[in-house]
């Protein structure tokens, strides 16, 4: 299916590209699937990197239902990490071993297209990040991918996570500008339909390895988003940058 | 008197350097006087730069002290300027000419040594604006300008404005550093101080025609301050970087 704007979308009328990070951005599965087989090498890094990812969107879930006050996705990721270690025969892990291993969340490695396809976007758009990763994390994570973000938002910012209406809203406020001149960009769907629904302008992104080969993402376009890309250097070119 | 360091501020001792934007990023007085002069020619530039800038700290007070509620830097600065217009003649300036010379808070310049001091900082330390500005008036400002911070950090984020404490401690606590981990850096020793007494280390740049050339402000070194510099590129230096 070839990549192209619907007729909707004018890019003139865009001033702001939101993006969510982690599988949109940087490839979180292979990064702490290659970080564990350095250095855990017993460890199945695939199935290690699923099932800490799987406890995000509880965790996240708890926080927003109240069940659990605010807490950062830093502490979250450590909170998942302490659970899910004796299943993969990690019990005996220190603190200092644990804190180290949880970074791995600030040293994710960029997908090949991004840093490239950034700096194409950068020159028409101001470029942020909404992510649920706290501003230490979107920061050092930045910084060491060299990601040349205009300006980092979180859902600290907004003391709310995705998919709550106050980030995305959140971020046409900040900005001063209109819902529909935001267009955010991501590779999930209900992250999508959420912005959408605070009247963002959507493109969806495939990254169909976001998983892992071993699971296939289907990245099919969907009804609904403004534009669908193969990968970011597509979106630039959908945007005429 | 040479620009070096105390002896006590060991430069691996931090991780982040926090900065002040107005006057000590940017060149508010020049950048303001020099527009006024292509637009509104017979008004005194200096004059007026200097008296927008003069409401700026008593409507922050009245911010802090309840008088009124949170309000944006970029509403206050209209505020303002709507006090201001009228004693230069420019009562008659409709809302579109306001609003558009409000944003001249967005196009302000940079000092000629920023851009190539902060792309020698940002090689060690996570580099950061803490300034009142709101965060559009800084994204906006800081991407026409090509600073490239790793974090915009406003008193937006922290809902108080500088002296507040919990401007500076909020630093320390976004990036998860000790407060003697960050350095800020200001032109003004009523920042640095209130820096300090919140534990940061930090650093005085000079600045000398921050109020224009008619105004030289007096920048010799005081005490208390672990380093002072000439300009960002001295700080650099001093820095190792």
């Amino acid at each position: 299916m070839p990549t192209t704007a619907l007729p909707a979308l004018d890019p003139q009328t865009l001033q702001v590209l939101a993006f969510d990070i982690f599988g949109t951005v940087v490839d979180w599965h292979a990064s702490i699937a290659r970080e564990m087989q350095q250095n855990y090498p017993h460890v199945d890094g695939d199935a290690f990197a699923l099932a800490w990812r799987a406890g995000y969107a509880p965790a996240m879930a708890r926080v927003m239902s109240g069940e659990q006050p605010w807490t950062l996705i830093d502490d979250l990721h450590r909170q998942i990490l302490d659970s899910i270690l004796p299943d993969f025969g990690l019990a005996h892990l220190g603190n200092e071993e644990r804190a180290h291993l949880n970074r791995v969340w600030h040293r994710l490695a960029a997908w090949p297209d991004v840093v490239a396809a950034l700096m194409r976007l950068k020159i028409k758009y101001i470029l942020c990040t909404l992510s649920n990763g706290n501003l230490n994390l979107l920061t050092r994570l930045s910084k060491q991918a060299a990601l040349p973000w205009d300006c980092i938002l979180s859902a600290e910012t907004f003391q709310a996570y995705k998919p709550d209406p106050r980030t995305y809203g959140g971020v046409a406020r900040v900005f001063k500008v209109e819902p529909w001149e935001v267009l955010m960009v991501a590779t999930h769907h209900d992250d999508l339909a959420a912005a959408r629904a605070c009247g963002l302008r959507t493109a969806y992104i495939e990254r169909p390895l976001e998983l892992g080969a071993k699971h296939p993402k289907d990245g099919r376009r969907q009804a609904g988003n403004d534009l669908h890309a193969r990968d970011l250097l597509a979106l630039a070119d959908l945007l005429g940058c």
